[in-house]
């Protein structure tokens, strides 16, 4: 945490949506002052406003969002990607001149083209849409935690006229934060998550779905013998129903093309098994770990 | 570990192919000199062998099988799943009469198919196969240690004409080692672990593969930006080729069974993604949610 003798990066930082990921923010910038000099927090869930207030990991609770973002000269929109524009929607007027809008949705260009008409009628608004790569199966304001963004990736989309000051001040909030940040593309952005988060959830869900449709017997024995691949991957089908629904259908074409791919050369290994194919075989299992070894070398593992 | 008045449950008990299972069955009846009074290892590879004496987890290292099997009164093949069969054919020539034959492969059917021959001609033999539920994503002596069967699962599969005797002394040795057991028919067991533990190897080996093939940025990236799913199925996917092969190869049937079901349920999630079918899409995650809470009641997860 840094010090602080300057002025704070945000006068009035407003979280709307308190979940894993808002409530991770507030819990970190509750600890590092130099952030924001007031958190405000505004979640459409009483029951979760009044939880943040028990938790006290925010400086104010505001129910209405509308009155949440008053004065405010950052509001980061931290709801489920399905929301993400109708809430841009319902805040963009009640903002103050000038002042900036964050998001942290796990897809990205069907969230800005759905925030972009609301701030049609804003152009001094500036919008920087962001996605900080942490997370965990939990979700709600129970589950944040300060240090989650320590050392992961956090993607910043700037749009063309996004201005630099405020693409350098969200900057500045993730670094405080502890991640490290990549720009890139909307587009390419949705490329990228597909095959390295939104597939494998896919795939993990299914997966859980299969066993399930198995005979009873069998079915209890699943669970019971669970070995340590099925373990696995029901750690990542744990995750909120609602908030993968939302990341499916808003990154719906990157998706289904990685789907696509995937399912070619899923079958392409079952042609191998049948005929009993060694060297193809080896070789998919060997790049499998090429890639494991790489993931190790670059930490990320 | 149990006090031991009495005489140890095998007096010369050989471990052949001391890799992970095989060293950790070792170094677990190194401590509880309650499972054997004599720990012979014995490995086609003289650098295992070296390696086995370095690591003093045998009483005795005799590289020849034949050698090493005898006097033995169990003999336990840890080697891959595709050379039990021959090393079977190899030892139980030099077995003493009423001797116990057991072994810890992946899969039962073919294995067991491969093993009878070689017992043709000695029906004094008792065959007890064994799957002992445990394992890392690491091979060879140095990576076997005492606990790994620790709570851990192990199945056992007694032929019709398995002396009851010789299923008790192989249970109460995983009993020994702190695992649960489970009795039952090899083709069950070889169903229950085509969806617990095959397909989910599968899979993740071929999702590292999908991704390799992507063009050469996105491939950097998705190294770099590797969220918390592809990070699981990675560590999967960073298991051994030849024992995979062997066991893709050894349990193709039920796999491939496997396969088809959860790619027509992959193919169902995407046309639901395609449609927009909110209910399939959260049907299918929240059944996963339901599998991975009652993994968790069980103690699995
Ligand atoms: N979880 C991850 O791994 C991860 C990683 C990176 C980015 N993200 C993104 O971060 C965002 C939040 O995810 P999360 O995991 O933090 O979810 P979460 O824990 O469920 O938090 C979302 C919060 O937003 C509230 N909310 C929903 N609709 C709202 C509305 N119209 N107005 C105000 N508040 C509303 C929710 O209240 P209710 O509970 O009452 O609905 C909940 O408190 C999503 O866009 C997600 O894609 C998630
Ligand atoms: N790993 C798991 O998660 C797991 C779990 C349950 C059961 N199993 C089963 O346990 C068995 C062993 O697996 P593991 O993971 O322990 O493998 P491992 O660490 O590779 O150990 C296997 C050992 O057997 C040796 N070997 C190979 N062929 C041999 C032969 N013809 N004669 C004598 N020794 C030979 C290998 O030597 P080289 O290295 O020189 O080939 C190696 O030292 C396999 O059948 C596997 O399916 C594995």
């Amino acid at each position: 945490m840094t010090a602080t003798p300057s002025a704070p990066l945000f006068d009035r930082l407003v979280i709307i949506g308190p979940g894993l990921i808002g409530s991770s923010i507030l819990r970190r910038a509750m600890l590092d002052r130099g952030i924001a000099r007031e958190l405000v927090a505004s979640d459409i869930d009483p029951k979760v406003c009044e939880r943040v207030r028990e938790l006290g990991i925010a400086d104010r609770v505001v129910q209405d969002a509308k009155e949440a973002v008053r004065d405010a000269d950052c509001v980061i929109l931290c709801v489920p990607v399905g929301v993400i524009g109708t809430v841009a929607a319902q805040v963009a007027p009640a903002m103050k001149p000038g002042a900036i809008l964050s998001e942290v949705g796990s897809t990205k260009v069907s969230v800005i083209n759905a925030v972009l008409p609301a701030l049609a009628s804003r152009p001094d608004i500036a919008f920087v849409p962001a996605h900080p790569m942490a997370g965990t199966e939990y979700s709600g304001p129970d589950a944040g935690f300060p240090s989650l963004f320590e050392n992961r990736w956090c993607l910043l989309l700037p749009l063309e006229n996004t201005p630099p000051d405020a693409v350098a001040r969200i900057s500045a909030m993730w670094e405080a934060m502890g991640a490290r940040l990549r720009t890139m593309t909307p587009e390419h952005h949705d490329r990228v998550c597909a095959i390295v988060s939104h597939l494998p959830h896919l795939l993990a869900f299914t997966i859980c779905g299969t066993a399930d449709d198995l005979a009873d017997e069998t079915r209890s024995e699943v669970l019971d013998f669970a070995a340590s691949g099925f373990r696995d991957f029901t750690r990542i089908a744990a995750s909120d129903p609602t908030m993968w629904r939302d990341i499916f259908l808003n990154n719906r074409e990157a998706l289904l093309e990685m789907l696509d791919r995937f399912m070619a050369d899923a079958q392409a290994m079952a042609d191998a098994i049948r005929k009993g194919d060694d060297t193809i075989i080896v070789d998919r299992i060997a790049r499998g770990r090429a890639i494991r070894r790489t993931l190790i070398e670059n930490h990320q593992a």
